[in-house]
């Protein structure tokens, strides 16, 4: 018999659609891999995003929120659906999500995005162009133009009525998740490019500045900026080119979800974000999935990888980290597929085809 | 001996790096099919961008707005340039590229991306994912996070520096963009895709909410909304479910690129800025590219089929237009590529390879 020599407590926060049969699965791979590893999982399931608005009106209960904080870390399944579309925005499901990172302060937002040679067939791009794709994108969560004030609807001088959102970073803000970035590069193969639009943006420029600044404490990493409608067509063009990426809030927003899809399986990405000192959050990128929610179609493998990056930033427990990606990787070979990953004459179980149209709705 | 019956005032913008080898091309282009179709054209040519800063220290200078606003219709080839990239922002060519935008009041931009049967190889994405695509973005430019107020330097409570920006859409602004997505689907597939993130910014939930009012307006047109990083995902995921894009200023910027990229060749892809009234501005989408500029190894196509919209939508010459695009059509069945467009085996003139990665430079 293992002794159990640690303990830790995790927040579960499964949320809407696929998230409850994805949580599960993790769930239950943390607890065997603990279980061999002489580590010891204490649960907390608590509501958000839908879910948490049927059961108490709010996409964010303080309860979970509490719970969250005094974890180890917290992994999220996935929020949003249909059903809650229509709602005011503080009432919406998203909302609960940014409410939640703006709680822990989860400022770096780490997603890798890794084309397996085994899911290489996946991509929308051709081979030669998709296979080796290996890049991490750092995107400052949050700050920028998601939580900048002053932000509403009002008249402007001419008494239309008009919608607005700041923009705004402050040099602290740029310098911790620029340094998050350096780090990681460091960790991987050396290669920073930072992404913005500072021929246009004044917070951009101030990034680029602070970026450049900071690289003189960091002379083994190769520094590029790069403009952001130029990143966009990089990454289709050439995604092999990029080792780390960095940038602001809303462009990795959109430049992380381009960069999963030319992996073309956006099923098996993972994500962690990461605070000063508190707890991180671990979720799977895709989406709630509504159309697809309690069929058994979901692929699991990007929540059990976010279980692995959790095991890996949140708890140091590299060991534990392996060998959950070695399982991965193990079922992988031995043919098991998804659908959403699945290629003719290649793979063993066929599910019907996930839509990943119904991110949409996340 | 043909009868000139019509005459028009074209100013060209040829700029900077490769601008002024493709505005020649074009000039050309424009006198020879306006002799076979009874037109005459007068030409006056201004400098913008580096090349206006050099001769006259500002990257617009006001006889280059004069010379547009009387014209009708402007040509440009492209600004920027590694010289010019440390200067500080008002004397930075980008700079002169906003300016004739707000100055001549061109809010509407039409980026068409199409994979021509011709071309369908140099696309990144794979032969069945890319042939057949056929979309046109059209980007609100004159408004937004590019020209909205406040923006600039500061300290903010805790006395740090930031950077800030702001993101700012009045009803009219969104109505009459809108309008024009609304009559760009009408003359295609019907069908008008508008992209937002009204998930989470105020700005974003007043386009969706007047798209959606003025949709019932175009009964004829099927509306879907769609936000930014799913759309960032669907192009790369299934290009051809697009038809029109509709999209603001910034989020415009990053999926046109995106979508040039997708049909593999930059070097073909012209560009429309319509006014309410006033001169519209064409130029390829495509940079200054200063890597091979005098070296004969640019892609003048994207000029020749801005040349086309020019003489379809600001002079209504629409069989001019056509005659161009035809023999555009012609020249690349004859198997004449430049380098950008060059795969081995299928074309006859090889040019070395064209390196968009100098996009970043303009
Ligand atoms: C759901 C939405 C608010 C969220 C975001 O924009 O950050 C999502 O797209 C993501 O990337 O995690
Ligand atoms: C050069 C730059 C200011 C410009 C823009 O961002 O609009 C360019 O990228 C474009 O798309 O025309």
């Amino acid at each position: 018999a293992t002794n159990i020599i640690k303990h830790y407590n995790i927040t579960l926060l499964p949320g809407d659609g696929i998230g409850p049969e994805v949580i599960s699965v993790a769930k239950d791979v943390l607890t065997l891999t603990g279980s061999q590893q002489g580590i010891k999982f204490r649960f907390e399931e608590m509501p958000i995003g839908g879910a948490a608005i049927d059961l108490t009106g709010v996409p964010l209960p303080e309860e979970t929120l509490l719970s969250a904080k005094k974890s180890d870390a917290i992994l999220l399944g996935a929020i949003g659906g249909y059903k809650w579309d229509n709602l005011e925005k503080h009432l919406k499901p998203e909302t609960g999500l940014l409410q939640i990172r703006e709680g822990l302060g989860v400022f770096a937002n780490l997603r890798p995005a890794t084309v397996l040679p085994q899911l290489v067939d996946s991509s929308t791009l051709k081979k030669e162009v998709a296979e080796g794709v290996d890049l991490m994108v750092v995107r400052e969560l949050t700050g920028g133009i998601y939580f900048g004030k002053p932000r509403g609807f009002g008249k402007n001088d001419k008494g239309e009525d008009i919608g607005f959102n700041t923009e705004v970073y402050a040099t602290y803000e740029i310098d911790r998740i620029a340094r998050v970035a350096f780090e990681t590069a460091r960790k991987r193969r050396g290669k920073l490019c930072s992404v913005d639009k500072a021929n246009v943006l004044e917070a951009s420029m101030l990034w680029r500045k602070r970026v450049t600044m900071l690289a003189s404490e960091y002379p083994d990493i190769t520094l590029t900026h790069m403009y952001v409608d130029n990143a966009a067509m990089q990454l289709v063009r050439d995604p092999k080119q990029f080792d780390t990426i960095l940038t602001n809030n809303i462009f990795g927003d959109i430049l992380s979800d381009e960069a999963s899809m030319i992996t073309g399986s956006i099923g098996m990405l993972p994500s962690a974000s990461i605070s000063e000192s508190g707890p991180g959050l671990f979720e799977p990128i895709h989406g709630s999935a509504p159309d697809i929610a309690g069929q058994d179609k979901a692929n699991p493998l990007a929540t059990i990888l976010s279980v692995a990056m959790l095991l890996r930033y949140a708890l140091q427990e590299e060991n534990a980290a392996r060998i959950i990606e070695n399982a991965v990787l193990d079922t992988l070979n031995k043919g098991f597929r998804t659908g959403d990953i699945f290629s003719i004459g290649k793979c063993k179980i066929y599910k019907e085809e996930e839509k990943v149209s119904n991110k949409m709705a996340s």
